[in-house]
């Protein structure tokens, strides 16, 4: 065996015996687990609405956009996605993504045309430390929703500044300060960026996000960013923000620019979510309810758990094995949850990432609630 | 208006006066344009199969994954499609990523477990250079296809280098020297990372790519990377190579482990697309005729156009704006083109890309070439 596929076999090892060996566990179609592990907050992604309008789509422009968005990719889908999406989210204009991931990378990037600073949270998701590194900005890692540690770097700093946070965290479901990180940021001019991904379709009246929540819609220094695959059942990723900001990443954003569009189908699907998502105050209501109910009743059985700020519960495991252990119990009684290791957890530790899921019948989520605690360690 | 907005505005009319503004043209579903400038080389974005399975995947599964591949977006769908590329590709395993451009971000960081070096050919794509940026490791930028360039490289440098090149490359259509690439690289020790977006459907006797073409599948030393988007008609990417990277892949990427999994139905559509491809020896006969004719009516009209060596034309403008009016004529006539101007040409200099689309009707394809004919500058 070549040398180094020798020494990839070492660190495979290493990794196995710290119990952070990961595996891919494929699903079948219509598999009867109950699911508090993905990130389809709403049940919206088999709603006969998206799926109606992805098939539609897809019949009549067929699977792939073809091309990059600026030469052959772009679709009336996509244009009428982006309308749709800055409405909703109160923004002068939004541009579609092939994923978050990617629309992560731009943004920070493209701030680095006019900043000369990035200020990020400690907790920040992998593809915001990612668009942090690529920008090539010097980077300032501020402790976890700590506002005065903002305020202090941004007094001490002379240019300006962007601020990359998500609003509800995606390890922890925690939400950020955000109307005072606003208060800061635009005191000292800087921008204030954020990863709206797992509230859009959560937060606010009519699941705006928790930018709108926090009135910080159409802001002319905040810029938004979410993924188009969690309470939206689909995939892609968005920006929004002033115009100006929208036609730079169009001229300028390399992954934006250098990447295929996503396709039509998902596109019309996730428009069609929109749509569904703004009218349903009823599944949010069920979110809310199941999620407070999910906490009470682990801590209940002593585990230290929040209230979630929108569908994310995060249940302290005592390290990263049992928490294995725990994740495969559930899933072997039928019961689907995350668990979430180093590095994927921002403070080191291990836990089981539970997820609320409004479009679960009311008795399987009963069930699970039941299995989760009958699997504790 | 906030300052930072005058700044981008500012930018924005710099990039005016540089002939260098980007326009979204978002396209009919059904137009009657003749498609010279997308990616759909052997028109399977609508074929028949790949919409039958996209449509009945998206029914068994709903639209979107609901998670990351390691939560809850791996189905069998998936698993399916990556054991169909390995195959195909003569790989040991495959890795199915959301897009290209977040495999190749992957492929390069991954190799520096094992690797403190990337040679990266100057015309790469702008995915695989975000990947050297990320990756953090020394990078060394030699000249275009240039293995003498790329040998001096390794013979000056005492540890393990990864070499990264496209096969068939994005903009000018040209082919890497691949096997002379590989000789050099084995030489030494290094590991030879090839993107095989461009080739992937249209080299090799049954379409397995430009690596296969060139006699390296399988290689222990070689990792091969694509888009889905492309000869497959779909969206997503892959990296295929020995089953010990494609576990740490797993384990440790970023891009991977950290993304939502592309949607089913885009999966099940492009495994239905990569059997029609394997078996359509007969499209790739009509790529390869339409391709050599476009060249050499082009040369005749005065032209400098090399034959492609897949389904990418490059055709020399005089500058960015008889490039775009050029582009532009053509788009009122019927036919889409792609038009490359600085910085998305890796010389500087401007063009228009055509690329060959073995679905179009031949009668189109032929007027097409009229079209771009009475068009030129
Ligand atoms: C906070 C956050 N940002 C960005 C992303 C990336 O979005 P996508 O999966 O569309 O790439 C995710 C999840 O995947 C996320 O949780
Ligand atoms: C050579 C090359 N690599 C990678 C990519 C990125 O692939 P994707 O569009 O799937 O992100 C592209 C085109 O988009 C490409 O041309």
């Amino acid at each position: 065996m070549a040398d180094w596929l020798e020494a990839l076999d070492r660190l495979a090892h290493d990794r196995a015996k710290a119990g952070l060996t990961r595996q891919l566990r494929p699903r079948a179609a219509g598999d009867s687990v109950v699911d508090l592990a993905g990130n389809d907050y709403l049940g919206l992604s088999d709603h006969p609405r998206v799926i109606g309008a992805a098939r539609q789509a897809l019949e009549a422009y067929g699977l792939g956009a073809t091309g990059s968005r600026l030469v052959r990719g772009s679709t009336g889908a996509h244009t009428d996605l982006e309308d749709s999406l800055a409405g909703w989210l109160g923004a002068d204009a939004a541009l579609v993504f092939s994923s978050g991931y990617l629309a992560n990378l731009a943004v920070v990037r493209a701030a680095g045309a006019v900043c000369d600073l990035v200020v990020s949270d400690a907790y920040n998701h992998a593809s915001l430390i990612d668009g942090c590194k690529i920008s090539g900005l010097p980077v300032r890692v501020v402790p976890h929703n700590d506002p005065a540690a903002v305020a202090a770097v941004l007094a001490a700093h002379p240019g300006r500044a962007a601020v990359v946070t998500e609003s509800v965290f995606s390890v922890d479901g925690d939400l950020a300060p955000l109307a005072a990180l606003h208060e800061i940021t635009s005191a000292h001019g800087a921008l204030l960026i954020v990863d709206d991904a797992h509230a859009l379709g959560l937060l606010g009246p009519s699941g705006e996000g928790g930018v709108a929540a926090a009135g910080l819609a159409g802001r002319p220094d905040v810029i938004v960013t979410a993924t188009l695959s969690k309470a939206l059942g689909g995939a892609g990723g968005v920006v929004a923000g002033p115009g100006q900001f929208i036609r730079h990443l169009v001229d300028t954003g390399r992954s934006f620019i250098y990447d295929t569009a996503p396709p039509p189908a998902v596109v019309a699907g996730v428009l069609a979510a929109v749509e569904v998502a703004r009218a349903a105050g009823d599944r949010r209501a069920v979110l809310f309810r199941r999620g407070a109910l999910l906490a009470a009743t682990l801590r209940g059985a002593g585990f230290p758990t929040r209230d979630p700020a929108a569908g994310v519960l995060s249940v302290p495991a005592p390290g990263p094995e049992p928490a294995v252990a725990w994740a495969a119990d559930c899933r072997d009684r039928g019961v689907a949850v995350g668990c979430f290791r180093p590095p994927s957890t921002p403070d080191g530790s291990s836990r089981l990432r539970l997820t609320v899921n409004a479009g679960v019948p009311e008795q399987d989520f009963a069930r699970a609630m039941t299995v989760i605690l009958e699997c504790a360690p």
